[in-house]
């Protein structure tokens, strides 16, 4: 046995709470290297006549990657607490605790297993119930639709009657996604995530310069409060978007600050390494990037602080707000996000927290402070093989199993799934304007653990390279609409809303073989089990139903 | 290469800000299967014509354990943040990234590549400057000394005059302590941890009646805040014991519930499971282990925290101490532990905060909770190679540099080392009152990186088996202490405050071979490196000095 792959580790997504009764515990193997694995468990403080008293519990193998085998089971401790350790049969057999390894189970001493001390309710990763059955539409308020044209920008494009560049206009507003609250109900969707409506220069508005002003291109808050409301009377919540790494230049805390340098008040606001500040050939403070245009704003000064969370509870107290998305969300001290928890949810407990991070975010995910991140890990693999088809069936499958194992279960479950963004290329552009592998991508994203995202437009056929490409306006003409493709898109919502094994409630498997050339999957909820089987190839490829079928009820879910 | 073993994890013992400006990065390897390893690292958003502008920089072989190889560099990332990768040579020679392996390093694209995404000085894990440097010294004040009889429990014995039971008492108070400040001052400590102070019944204390008063039998609050002050006043910072997961049986507001039941006020002060509330056969609410003496507090509800908090501030508003030593913190809400943190730091930044953990704590040393926790791993390896024999060198090594790689080195720095305390055997009856492994012991935890503590009488040679047995009456006759091993004691005391290499400032190095009889290691700082060789076997054994030491001053320590 390699005893150099086996690893857990406490408190993380190996062994974490995932409800206020139920432990979840997980162990790595070297792949194919351990025939089977029980859990050795007991309460510390259980004895008999000086012996500890442990019982067993077989894991399950539940996903594999590369390199590795994960095994899982879970539990609900009488007293809230656990002593436990691994005992692993293969060429040999073995014990394994936090202390190392021993060839049996000790009896007369707990100190060296690994311990869950007490599953305290108030330290429970605890997303808000309704985000695990959501599912998102973000829109770009400047590309969605433009309903009021007495609010549009100077210089502002008819509709549709240019391509988008980094610095034109098109006037989509607040009415514009008030008036077309319809096509988002036939949709089925039930969350808007909108990019920032905050008062700004650009098109994108991610360079604040006041975050409790929206922006008069979009329309004012009583029209702001009156789009919240249309989408609750819908059933669709709001998320808002929230740049508090930095604010935009034209802050007039960075202004002042550009103007009086070390006597503005608001010079520890920001990061200046030395006065008099300069933005140009490089600014001399921190910034985004070393973009001069976005300062880095010192979310330890207790005003800085005191200015951004009084920000993240206004527009949930006075617009009821139901979502932060929280900008680059990694590179903001943990302590802010910690109070900015805290504060939020002190108004709205069930407000969704949602952190834009692109790498490895368990430091953020261990319910102090974020709900979820953005995951792109998860759909990055799903774009590679079916819409690059850069990587195999095996590969496919690996990366997707290491995704799901790289949070708690509570955690993937609310995980922010997407397939593109305003900051990448459209995922009909990235699959070459092949449909069937966009629907292929659709549909494993739908039927993911998780909760979906569509990119406005993405469900009516839209095209676009990388930004600004991708933020074209969205097509209202229905006859250039590709309407085929928004049934097919709501035709997965449906079911996913419907039957509780296709989305957030199923357990995921991948049953297909290594070296296939399609990939199967099934979901399953109690009694029901869904096959979703995908051909990656070319050819017409025939597949056996790998299940005893006899007298069993076998739906086919698109055609009934 | 066996990329099975290799390990690296973002925000943990293995990438970590150690300051406001630097960044330690660690890797795992199998044992002797990696020639060398390069650190690959640069800004994210640094590039040239395409290209990622990365450096790299070698890392340096720290430290070995029966299966594993430790790697480390530190580096100050010009602009605070990283992106970075592994370049590990040996039979083969391959990229190792966040999302997996690669045979070459990676330009086009940083997504891959590990992410620290910003070194927030808020977020640095910052204990108290003072402790690096302090040498702590455990009291247990009922059997300290009794410099008052006028107020000594009912039925006090005449102090020494019997063996210490898990019930009786001899009357130590603070006046005792007052009184013989001087032997505290010889010795050299600088820092006295009590175990709990407050109203009680036990001799032992731990059974709190009301956490805002001091037990009547160690003096008034008045006493107290003199005894703090001669402390201060000789140097030597205070610690007080906080026992915050449960309360005493006694403690008021558990006998209204008791008495009250399902109408008590402070029925949700505990966890009670039904009514009425019973202790017998088994209570029916939670408590610490199954006792129902000590009944678990909810530390969640607003009250009992505001309880807490309220003590955990006054004693350092009031009477200036100088830490908190938390009894069965790990059993406590990591929510609780954040908050009390942010209260107590702010009346008092420096103060020290203790955690009473005995397993793997990095959940619980990231900043946001404790400074340190009780460092049982360390010094358990040290006591099974030198007290019991049990290992042998090697394991002693390899359990050794584990225990140094389990956490940040600015968390292992001020990690509370100890090799006994009220609730072990005395470390001269674990010697079997053997001297020699005594003084091997002391000699390797006060030159160990973290802060050591000396069991109050471990100095003058007290022997006792496991409570009550430890806890036996200091001895002050100094024809009966044992002034030999004191000024040895003493010794290793100065030395270590008198050359940064002894403590905490010089780097630690094993430098034995896996099948020596004796163990050695180095500390070194600057210039200035020590050696510390121990024969651990009963024969004499002669061993080259391994250095080249032409042209160098060479001084033995304890002899000059």
């Amino acid at each position: 046995m390699l005893k150099e792959a086996i690893f857990h580790s406490p408190k993380s997504n190996y062994a974490y709470a995932y409800n206020e009764k139920t432990l979840h515990i997980r162990l790595r193997t070297k792949k194919q290297d351990v025939a089977s694995v029980d859990l050795i468990h007991g309460d510390p403080y259980k004895w008999d006549g000086g012996s500890w008293n442990y019982e067993t519990k077989p894991m399950k193998k539940i996903a594999s990657t590369e390199l590795f085998d994960y095994w899982f089971t879970s539990l609900e401790p009488d007293f809230r607490r656990l002593r436990y350790g691994f005992h692993l049969t293969g060429d040999e057999t073995i014990v394994y605790t936090e202390k190392g390894f021993y060839p049996e189970i000790i009896t007369h001493d707990t100190a060296d297993y690994f311990c869950f001390p007490y599953l305290n309710s108030e330290d429970v990763f605890a997303p808000p119930a309704w985000v695990r059955d959501t599912v998102w539409y973000q829109i770009f308020p400047e590309r969605f639709a433009n309903g009021n044209k007495a609010n549009d920008p100077e210089g502002a494009l008819p509709w549709g009657s240019a391509e988008p560049t980094p610095t034109n206009f098109f006037g989509g507003d607040f009415e514009g996604v008030i008036e077309h609250i319809d096509h988002l109900v036939e949709l089925g969707i039930t969350g808007i995530y909108f990019t920032p409506i905050f008062k700004a220069t650009t098109n994108h508005k991610y360079d604040t310069i006041d975050y409790m002003e929206i922006d008069p291109q979009f329309g004012d808050k009583e029209t702001f409060k009156r789009l919240v409301q249309v989408c609750h009377e819908n059933g669709i919540k709001v998320m808002l978007d929230a740049v508090f790494n930095h604010s935009g230049f034209y802050f007039p805390q960075f202004q002042d600050v550009l103007e009086k340098g070390e006597q503005s008040k608001y010079k520890d606001w920001f990061y200046i390494w030395d006065y008099p500040v300069q933005t140009e050939p490089m600014p001399n403070y921190d910034t985004f990037a070393f973009t001069h245009m976005m300062p880095k704003l010192n979310t330890a000064h207790p005003a800085v602080r005191e200015y951004l969370l009084e920000v993240g509870r206004y527009w949930i107290r006075e617009f009821d707000i139901d979502g932060w998305r929280l900008d680059v969300a990694n590179e903001v001290g943990h302590d802010f996000w910690r109070e900015f928890r805290k504060e939020v949810k002190a108004i709205k407990p069930d407000v969704y927290i949602l952190g834009e991070i692109w790498h490895q975010s368990m430091a953020w995910l261990q319910g102090d402070q974020f709900d979820a991140v953005m995951n792109y890990p998860y759909s990055h693999a799903a774009i590679q093989y079916f819409a690059k088809e850069e990587i195999s069936t095996r590969d496919f499958m690996y990366k997707t199993a290491e995704a799901l194992m790289m949070y708690p279960e509570n955690a993937t479950e609310v995980a922010f799934n997407l397939l593109g963004s305003h900051d990448t290329p459209r995922i009909l552009t990235v699959c070459k304007d092949n449909k069937e592998k966009l629907k292929q991508l659709f549909t494993f994203l739908l039927s993911s653990p998780g909760t979906p995202c569509i990119y406005y437009g993405d469900e009516i056929g839209m095209n676009g390279e990388q930004d600004p490409g991708c933020r074209k306006c969205m097509e209202w003409d229905t006859t250039k609409q590709d309407r085929e493709l928004f049934d097919f898109i709501a035709t997965l919502i449906r079911l996913r809303k419907e039957i509780p094994a296709f989305g957030n409630h199923g357990t995921f498997q991948f049953i297909s073989d290594e070296n296939d050339k399609h990939v199967m999957y099934t979901k399953t909820f109690e009694n029901e089990t869904l096959l979703f089987a995908f051909n990656n190839s070319a050819e017409v490829v025939t597949v056996p139903i790998p299940f005893d079928l006899k007298g069993r009820k076998v739906t086919h879910l698109l055609t009934g």
